[in-house]
Parts: C-alpha cells; sequence; structure tokens
C-alpha cells in the first residue's frame, strides 16, 4: 500500500490545491517537515553507530567512547557519508541523508540544500546540548568532598600534568611547526585535561581505584578537568578577541576562575532553595526539570558573558552534586545523557575529516607530524606529571603518571569550540582527534604494565594482574 | 569582573584579529554561539514556563498539562513574548529571548534575524521530538491485552464518540461557518481523540479507575487515540495532495491502518530480535537506544511516506508494549519524555496568537463563534456516546460519555500539523486549542457530578465524593 500510495503522490503533484492561497506554504510546509524527516534519519545513523561502535570497543576491552568516536569517523566525512555536516564543504548531494529523502520522499533539489542546512544544524545543537549534558554530568560526579583525602599530592599531579603538557605543545608547536600563538595554545591547552570517565573505569578493571596510586589519580583527573574547563574558557575568549596581552590574560582567567568559583560558593546558599523547591513540586520531572533549567541557565550564562557554555553546565553540577538528591538526580539525568552525549561523540568524529592527513599526499606532512608530535607530549606530559609526588617512598609514580594519560570529552570539547571560533584548521581539529584515540588506545596496557612493574618492585603479590 | 569583562570586550570588539583570514569567520562562529544561547534561553522560559503552569494546575486539582497549554499562552505571542516563532508574523525585534542576547552578549541587529530564524527552527524541531516522544510513551502505556477484558463495549463508545463529533463538526463548519471541506474535515477530525492521561488521572482521583464504568472509558479513549492518529495521518495527507476523491481517501486510510497494524503484527517478530539484542549490549544506554533508535525509524518511515511521524513513533510504542523489558524501558523514557515533552505543549500554548479572538473586535466574530462551536460538539458529540452502551440495565452511561471529553495531546497534534501544513488559518488553530483547554477545565466538575448522580438513582453509598 505504501508503494502505490506514493505512486499515486507523485502523479498529484503537480495539482497541489489549497483552500485558501494565503496559507499555502508547500514549500515551507514540505520544508518543515523534511527537516524533521532528515533529523530523524540523521539520528538513527548516529545511535546506530554509537552502539555499534561502544559495543565492539567494549568487546575488546576498551573504552565505549573511543568507538563512538571511530565509528562517527567511519559514518562521518571521512568515510560513509551516513552524517555530514555544511562547516566541512560538503553539499546536499554529498549527504546519504538527504538522497535517501530525494529517493523516498521525492524531495527536490531546490529544498535539498535548505533541508541539508537545516537538519544538520539542528543535529549541532543537539550535539551542543550533549557536551552540555556530558559536563553536567561529570560536574555532577566530581565529588569535590573526596578531594581532600588525597589532597596536595594530586593537586601537584594535576598541575604538572596541566603544565608540563600545554608549555611542551604549545612551544612545540611555535618553534618547530611555526603556529602563531593562539591556535598554538589552544592545541597546547587541549592536552591538559584527563577524562575522568575513562581513567577510573580502567583503574577499577585493574583492581586499583582504591589503592593510594588510584586516589591520587583520580583526584588529580577531577582538579585537572576543572583547570582544562578553566582553560578552555580563557582561550576561546583569547581566541574570539584575539589579543593575547598580559591584562586581557588575568582578566579573562579571573573571570572564568570567578565564575566558577563564585557559582559554586553561591551554590552553597542555592542548595537549599533547589531542594526545598524540589521537594514541593508535585508534577511528573519535578527534580530533573528544576536541575536542567539550572544547567541551561548557568550554560546560557557563562556563553553570553563569552565564557563557554560547557563552564555553566560543569559549575551547575558540581552545585547540584552538594545536595541530597544527587542519586536520584543522578539516576534520572543517565537516560537523557544517553540519548543526548553519543550525538555530540558521533558528530565529533564525523566531522573530522581523515584525508587532511593521508599519509600518500605530500602536502599532509605537518598535519601529520604534528598529531605524532601531539601524542607524544601527550604521553610523556602526564608520565612526568607522576614524579611529582612527593613525601611518599614506596609509591608507584610511573602508573600514576602513564594513569593520567587518557584524553576524552574536555579535548573533544576544545576541537568542537576551536571550529566554532574559527581557530581550529581541519589539520589541528584531524590531529586532536587522533591524540585522543590513541591516547585511549595505549592507555590500559601501559598501565598494566606499570603496575606489574611496581608490584614486582616492591615484591607484593601481584593482585592486579591475577583478577 | 563578568561587568569588567564585557566592558574589555566592547572596547576591542572592532580590532577582533584572526590568525588565517580563510578561518576568521566571525559571522558565521558569532552566529552559531548565539543560536546555542538562543536556544539555552528558549528551554529555560519553556521549562520555568511549564513547571509553573503544571504545578499551579495541580493546585486546583486540574491536570498539570492544562497549566503547561495555558502557560505556553502567557509566554507566547498572546503575552509575554518571551518565546515567540517566525511563523506567527514575528520578527527578531518582538523577541524577548532576542533582546537579552542582544543586551547581555552584544548581538548585532544583522545576525539578529538569522539567530531568531534559527533558534526557533531549533526548539520547533525539538517540539517535535517531543511529541513523538509523547506518542511513544502514548503507545508504550496503550496495553492491547487490556483491552479483550471491556471489549466490544469500549469499542463501541470509541467508534460512536469518533464518529458523531467528527461528523457534527465537519458538517456545522461547512454548513453553518461556511469553511471550504480540508480544513472543516481537518477540525473535525481534531475532537475524536480523547485525552488518555488526562481521563484515567481523573477517574482514579474519583475513585472509579476499576469500576466497569472506568473500565470502559479506559479502554475506549486507548482505542480513539488510535482512530484518531489513523484519521490525522489520513486528513494530513489529504491535505497535501488536496484531493478529497473516494480513491485517494481509501488507499489513505488502508495504508495508514496497514502501516499501524502491519508493524504491530511484524512486531510480534521483532519483539523477540529486540530483547535479544538488548540483552547482549553492555554499555550505557542498552535498552533507551535501541528503543529511541527503532521509535524514530518507524517515525521517519511514517513521515516520508506522506503519513505522520507521530503514528510510526505510537506503533513504535505499541510494538515495545509487549516486550518483557517494558516496565524498564519505561522508566527510562520517562525522563526523556519529561524534558522533551514540555517544549511540546509550551511551544503550541505559545504559537496561539489569542489576539485573533479578541471579542471586541468585531473581525473576530466568526473565530469566536467557531471555538463556541466547538466545545459545544466536543461536550455534547462524546456524551452521546456515552449512551451507546449497550446490554447493561444499571450502567453509569452518562459517567462513561462525559469521562470521554478531555481532549488533549492527539487534538493538539492535529494543530501542530495542520499548521505546518497550512490547512488550519490562525483562528481554527486557536479555536481548537481553546477547545482542549475549556474541555480539560469542565471535565471534572461534570463527571463528579455525573458519578454522584448515578450513585443517588442506585442508591449506592456515596463513595467517590467521600474520598
Amino acid at each position: 500500500m505504501i508503494y502505490l500510495e506514493s505512486i499515486h503522490h507523485n502523479q498529484l503533484s503537480p495539482n497541489f490545491v489549497f483552500y485558501n492561497p494565503l496559507l499555502a506554504t508547500t514549500p515551507n510546509a514540505e520544508t518543515t517537515s523534511m527537516v524533521l524527516a532528515g533529523v530523524l534519519l540523521s539520528l538513527v545513523f548516529i545511535y546506530l553507530a554509537s552502539k555499534l561502535g561502544g559495543e565492539l570497543s567494549k568487546l575488546v576491552d576498551l573504552p565505549p567512547v573511543l568507538g563512538e568516536l571511530v565509528a562517527g569517523v567511519v559514518v562521518g566525512v571521512s568515510a560513509l557519508h551516513l552524517l555530514i555536516f555544511p562547516e566541512t564543504g560538503a553539499v546536499a548531494s554529498d549527504s546519504i541523508v538527504i538522497i535517501i529523502l530525494q529517493q523516498i520522499a521525492g524531495l527536490n533539489p531546490e529544498s535539498a540544500e535548505k533541508v541539508f542546512a537545516l537538519s544538520s544544524k539542528v543535529i549541532s545543537i543537539l550535539a551542543e546540548l550533549g557536551v552540555i549534558i556530558l559536563l553536567f554530568e561529570i560536574g555532577l560526579e566530581s565529588d569535590l568532598r573526596e578531594l581532600q583525602k588525597v589532597g596536595s599530592q594530586a593537586a601537584v599531579v594535576a598541575v604538572v600534568g596541566v603544565i608540563v603538557p600545554f608549555v611542551a605543545a604549545t612551544a612545540g608547536l611555535m618553534l618547530i611547526f611555526g603556529l602563531p600563538t593562539i591556535p598554538a595554545v589552544f592545541v597546547g591547552a587541549a592536552l591538559t585535561a584527563t577524562c575522568i570517565g575513562i581513567t577510573s573505569r580502567l583503574l577499577l578493571q585493574l583492581g586499583q581505584l582504591k589503592s593510594i596510586e588510584g586516589q591520587i589519580i583520580v583526584g588529580a583527573t577531577v582538579i585537572d578537568d576543572v583547570i582544562g574547563i578553566v582553560i578552555l574558557a580563557v582561550v576561546a575568549s583569547l581566541a574570539k578577541t584575539g589579543d593575547v596581552d598580559l591584562l586581557n590574560l588575568v582578566y579573562l582567567i579571573i573571570s572564568a576562575t570567578a565564575f566558577l568559583l563564585g557559582s559554586v560558593f553561591l551554590g552553597k546558599f542555592f542548595n537549599n532553595s533547589f531542594m526545598a523547591i524540589a521537594d514541593k513540586l508535585q508534577t511528573r520531572g519535578k527534580l530533573v526539570i528544576p536541575a536542567l533549567t539550572f544547567a541551561f541557565l548557568m550554560a546560557f550564562l557563562a556563553n553570553t558573558v563569552g565564557l563557554e557554555a560547557i563552564l555553566g553546565a560543569f559549575a551547575a553540577g558540581l552545585v547540584l552534586d552538594e545536595t541530597d538528591k544527587r542519586k536520584e538526580l543522578d539516576q534520572q539525568v543517565i537516560p537523557i545523557a544517553d540519548i543526548l552525549v553519543p550525538i555530540f561523540f558521533v558528530s565529533i568524529g564525523a566531522k573530522v575529516n581523515l584525508s587532511v592527513l593521508n599519509p600518500t599526499s605530500s602536502g599532509n606532512f605537518q598535519g601529520l607530524a604534528i598529531a605524532a608530535f601531539l601524542i607524544l607530549v601527550a604521553i610523556i606530559g602526564k608520565t612526568i606529571a607522576g614524579f611529582a609526588v612527593f613525601g611518599q617512598e614506596k609509591i608507584n609514580r610511573l602508573a600514576i603518571g602513564i594513569g593520567m594519560i587518557p584524553r576524552g570529552a574536555v579535548a573533544l570539547a576544545f576541537v568542537s569550540v576551536g571550529e566554532i571560533n574559527g581557530v581550529l584548521d581541519k589539520p589541528l581539529q584531524a590531529a586532536i582527534i587522533i591524540m585522543v584515540i590513541l591516547s585511549t588506545f595505549v592507555a590500559p596496557p601501559l598501565l598494566r604494565f606499570a603496575f606489574q612493574q611496581g608490584e614486582q618492585l616492591t615484591e607484593k603479590p601481584d593482585l592486579a594482574l591475577e583478577k
């Protein structure tokens, strides 16, 4: 019947008649319905890719997020063209989604470009909402009170682990590769934050989450995430103004830090009102709607004062983490994150054009060299940070450093922000994404090796390997 | 610090410098970030409105969804202008969101129209995703097996309750008000479906959900929702082709019914594969992602074959309702629905321009008369349906009819579809929304009265009122 009906449609199309010529917005009506169709089909491809990639990663014992990112590269502009964006220079006829719409629904060529532009924009904004929810969730899970236990050791590892890769990468990019200051600073900053999710999962697998090394690693990842997000807000703002003088820098660092600390501080008072409001509400979504309203408001404020939306969402998460409703809220945010966050990871992967790093083309030499340089700095920079631990004789400093290697959400947020602000060209975006993929890839075997070495040196029974 | 920083920004703005002129996409970059800011602020207004409206409704013992709809009217084009859409003829300078962006973030006037158009489009698509999730949830909650208990009685009430208001409204609109066939049929069809959610909550409050009357009402609402959604798909397709000949009508009814029955039938086989897949998955979102992928795919298919996206989502819900994972899935879909569905209700309310029904303007007489006519037909049509119950001596037929009065999601979906297809002009859209609001408003006291009368007649103790 569907087949017959669509034939019938085509026969009728030249005779479209509307009762009121003023309301006869056929092209517009057609477009709205087709934009929805484009968004729905894109989401289907995104979800299929994210699940396939995530599950395959899990099967070979790698973090699922790595698989989602790689799956994004596969469905994106580099390969299958199931999910492509105008920003990568693509046109409607490159998009499999648009081609399918033209085949099934008879979308005419004039509307195709418009539908392509609008549905891509909607997916991009959904991806942005995804990274906002992701940072809100990371904020919710960053227990600031836990930090006091590992205290100063973690802080030292975090600070050294931020400074070394940041300085090494920025200096290298400027001196060796001749990049201008702003992109060099931006890429350097992208190397600062370790991925909390990947690292803590890895420690759990190795049975080291509660060891002293594990505690320091987790504490340091929380701190370097906070530092990384502040740096992101600062360098993105620098990139917007294009002005790197000291005064501007000081202003930005103070305003970003003040925003974060100020909201956490004000949050101490807000917490009680939030609890009181959530307790009084009777209708559906009584917890999740106030929480998201707060997160979106903070994201909006951070965005409009020249910082980054994700800084606001992260601050909102930190604030609400302090409430008694935290666990219940966490439970409800999970399904929302589950449907929005993969849109971010897959889109980031889909926007990378791997052909800019194709080794068979000699023009790509610099991009490839930068990618190789970044992965080296990413690994060595964090490894050095481990050796900054002081005052403990028998501690596995190598394992602490290696445990900090995996980069993730924050580094990818740099790519997204750098793309929006026009700071990162395609090869630099691709180089950062490859750095994220490889850092996540090499960390598990290296960390297993480091703990094994440590156990042999201190001659304790090798619990980690037996598991 | 924020104040200082923003002053600093303004001083610098004439001197924006980018390292690579090819990448210096300032207007575009600015726009993307501002579209996100516009979407975030709109969502904040939507959530605040929905919670305020919903909670106030709840306080005075009315369905929360009524409050969300009315709150939408208040924040929308009729009053506060916090949430407005270009489709209502508004421009950027009418929008409080855009005015705020201009004040806080220094959005320039040229970009304002673009940001207004794009952020409104994103909110519209989010609202469409909201109604898709809503119908998916209704499908998940419509237990087809339950229907067999009340069986034929409910079917008769449903069918009479669909035919009477549909025929009366369509005939009245054509004969009394002189409307052309397609809009008249469209509005008539919007009166067919009772709101499952509102009705079952009302019965629960009156302690009548498990009574024989309650069982018949609930069974009939499920059936008339299915009929209503099929009619929506059919009349929307009629509206697109503009052709109401019998052959086209038969094609459409058969294809819509075949789509629904076919997917439920195929679903019996698909169920097992779905369970097997969901059981094997290991990563986050292992249940909700496959379910939503299925729902979005069905919505896409229904949309592209000329039916409506919500028909596909509803069918997907009916299919997955049959699986063992239903409860777990329900739990996870709730927070997703909680954040997306209010966007639909508030947007629908916000798009209504009540000024088209302002009684002080004589030009609005017809619109007002149509609204009054619709609410009368909505009430009387369903009340008559109650008297169609056969074979039972001592049954409260009045209560059954009155219990069917509240209209809701499906009627509002007609408004949304009618607007997209250009079938409904502003006064007709407003008239349907007022019909929904009033039907939901009058049902609770009327139903209380009807059950009270019934109890007195049969001289049973008045349990319902004592509660």
